[in-house]
């Protein structure tokens, strides 16, 4: 044990091969489905809307994957990023716990999304893709997307989910700045976009809507445009393992092992990354550490969706997988996360949860922003809302722990800075913000609606 | 020479001695007048609004100053910053130069301005001081101060100057949020605020206004709040050392040593904690590197202003010192760089100007915006517009060396990013942005008022 603060690795620890889950899920991926036929797809298919580079890397199940140069090269702007002791805030807690966290957050764009659109732009471009388009949430994906499209000279549309949009005009600049055109989604510029308005002028958008209006972009597009995702499919879990490896390497350096690794779940990429690599230990080694993921009370899809089949977005023009959802046509509460307003999670994560290999518990919006400030102002780090449902989960393991009287060693994931959502902050300090009641009824009617799989 | 990108220190890497100019500073500084009697002022009278420690130190005449370890252990949360080799800009630019460039702005409130918020709250708290009050002008330095104060538990009033409180609100709930009160200067709740409002209700505010308010309610406390400065003290450019000390050791990883150093200026304290160090290592071993300040045109100085003993605020409230200055009643106009609306300029650069161990050149607003935006695209990173400054002459630099087919090192400071300062890019993307020609009518008639010293 070290007195050190921060754990830094150099240049040359950077991860030269991502991890694939894959090769060790005890649960074999389920087919992915045509949304029209409900028969699995071809590659064919799917070459639509992504280049076939990326679809083998979607269907593969080698276990490591060489991370190609230049992405390394983009990857050294910012990686290995540093892991931190939260020393300051252990002691406002009484805790006996060591509580240590990966700041993802110093990444250019502000968060984790970089370690997969800089792969994702890299692959489009050498496939020959001129331009992409995406949708986003929070603002989070986008921005790191346009970073990315930028590097590769590729042009990006973004559909930005409407909600987010309006309380966030600066993410929306900072795409600018990186050459993105910004929509707000719904939009009257995709066919879909133009039925959901005219259902309701009003709609707020959610990403299920955003990446319906992008995916139809791209596949009208006679081929010139593809699409990117920024969480749920498998070549993206696959690009953000750089952070649970580098994970194991810091905790090395710290001596010693967690005994929970913590991340939020919205698709679960920024989850994935970190605890995949834990996971593939534990299976190697024995259980050793608890994976928890974390879900805001008004979008639960792990705690209380269904492991079904369902379409990836709202419009069933994306791929139907098998997992976790709250049906595609659920339009989740406009709390201020928006990066986790997704009605389904990660097919790989939802096999895991399944399989008993990881938990789930939710948190509400009220205490999430009380302990997003309690960090702040013991760490100096204001993090993203989203980020915030790990360090309320961080908290309430270490207050466990006080309460046990145990050593514990927790590790979070800080997916991402705040800097993009003091408007929200401002909210709630104001005492304008609300917690929402589970959406029950909205629930229940998406789940009626769910794809009818033999 | 090596292909690393990133150059990263360990924690015991992190400097344990601060540096002090003065005591290798071939001009001996000037006596600090008492505003009122212009006569060389007592700790006494200092003492109205700072504690003695940081007199003391102000004062001080050692070359080196322990950094407290209650400093350190905060430092740690973000300190070494990275040194970072800008290969991706030197490719974009055809240069053979070499650019690099230190990342201050991962520090948490995103400047190097708390590299003096944390000693500045330190001394005040080890001096039984209970509050602080201060002014900040794009919002910086009231952002570092917020945080530190918070750390030790000190209470802090934020006087901000109006027009960047009004561009940016962000920066306000990011204050905030570490628990200060924020007002928009000049305000009606002092009477230096009260009298510029009556003049002008519309008066944008200054940083010279506004350290008015902040010293006025500090002085009239009756010893219970005391005032703290962002830039320009000595005792604030010796906190800054630690950047350009740990460049040193970071320059030497890469095997590389700067030809030029460049830092913008406002006050002077980012350019002072990346230079000195520098200017120590000229002085014993003969000029090897050239020192760069860098103005903005509309704010010019030491380009245009005069050598001469002026009042650090616009009430005459605050000492008066010997320094470049446009005048203590000059309003400059209202730029994009709120951290570089100052008057004056600190009294060691000053003298280190005045003898030629310093080069100064000025940069007009749109072509540092055009700079910005071209480091974004190329290396990722949205910097304030304060340090476009920086990165303007610094590709200036590099054009230069292209121009002459020469090999030259330039190291700039990053002195902050530009998260909070969107609103500003969008104006600059729009078309909005103008260039200011030299305020020279409004120069000549602050110069007129400079104070008349024996």
């Amino acid at each position: 044990m070290t007195e050190q603060t921060r754990f830094l690795l150099n240049e040359s620890d950077l991860p030269k091969q991502w991890y694939n889950i894959l090769a060790d899920s005890p649960n074999p991926p389920a087919a992915v489905l045509n949304p029209q036929t409900l028969e699995p797809v071809t590659p064919e298919f799917m070459s639509v809307i992504f280049p076939m580079n990326l679809i083998m890397q979607e269907m593969s199940s080698e276990r490591y994957i060489d991370i190609p140069e230049e992405v390394r090269e983009i990857y050294k702007l910012w990686r290995p990023t540093p892991l931190i002791r939260a020393r300051r805030l252990e002691k406002a807690l009484g805790t006996p716990a060591h509580i240590y966290f990966k700041n993802e957050g110093v990444s250019p764009s502000g968060s984790h999304k970089p370690n997969t659109a800089v792969a994702q732009a890299y692959y489009n471009k050498i496939a020959g893709v001129k331009a992409m388009t995406t949708e986003t949430g929070a603002g989070q994906w986008g921005s790191a997307l346009s970073m990315a499209c930028n590097f590769f000279d590729l042009e990006l549309q973004v559909y930005m989910v409407k909600v987010s949009y309006d309380l966030k005009p600066y993410r929306r600049i900072l795409m600018n700045s990186f050459g993105a055109e910004v929509y707000a989604s719904p939009t009257d510029t995709t066919d879909y976009g133009r039925s959901v308005l005219a259902d309701n002028p009003d709609n707020p958008g959610s990403l299920g809507i955003a990446i319906s209006e992008a995916v139809e972009v791209a596949a009208k597009s006679g081929g010139t445009k593809k699409y990117g995702l920024g969480s749920v499919l498998n070549h993206v879990m696959i690009h953000q393992s750089v952070i649970g490896e580098e994970c194991l390497k810091q905790m090395d350096m710290a001596g010693e092992y967690p005994d929970v690794v913590i991340g939020c779940v919205g698709g679960g990429s920024n989850f994935a990354g970190i605890a995949y690599p834990f996971i593939r230990e534990n299976l190697k080694d024995g259980q050793r550490t608890r994976l928890l993921a974390v879900e805001p009370a008004a979008v639960p899809s792990l705690t209380k969706g269904k492991y079904a089949f369902d379409y990836g977005d709202t419009a069933k023009m994306a791929p139907v997988v098998k997992m976790y959802t709250l049906g595609h046509g659920f339009v989740p509460p406009t709390i201020h996360a928006g990066g986790l307003r997704y009605h389904g999670m990660a097919p790989s994560l939802s096999a895991l949860y399944d399989a008993g290999l990881v938990e789930a518990t939710t948190v509400p919006q009220k205490a999430t922003f009380e302990a997003a400030l309690q960090f702040a102002q013991t760490e100096g780090i204001l993090p993203a809302p989203e980020s915030a449902h790990a360090i309320r989960a961080a908290i309430d393991e270490a207050l466990d722990a006080k309460e046990k009287g145990e050593k514990r060693v927790i590790l979070f994931n800080l997916s991402g800075h705040g800097h993009f959502d003091m408007a929200s902050y401002q909210k709630y300090m104001a005492g304008e913000l609300q917690d929402f009641a589970l959406p029950e009824d909205a629930i229940n009617e998406a789940m009626a609606a769910l794809p009818q799989v033999s």
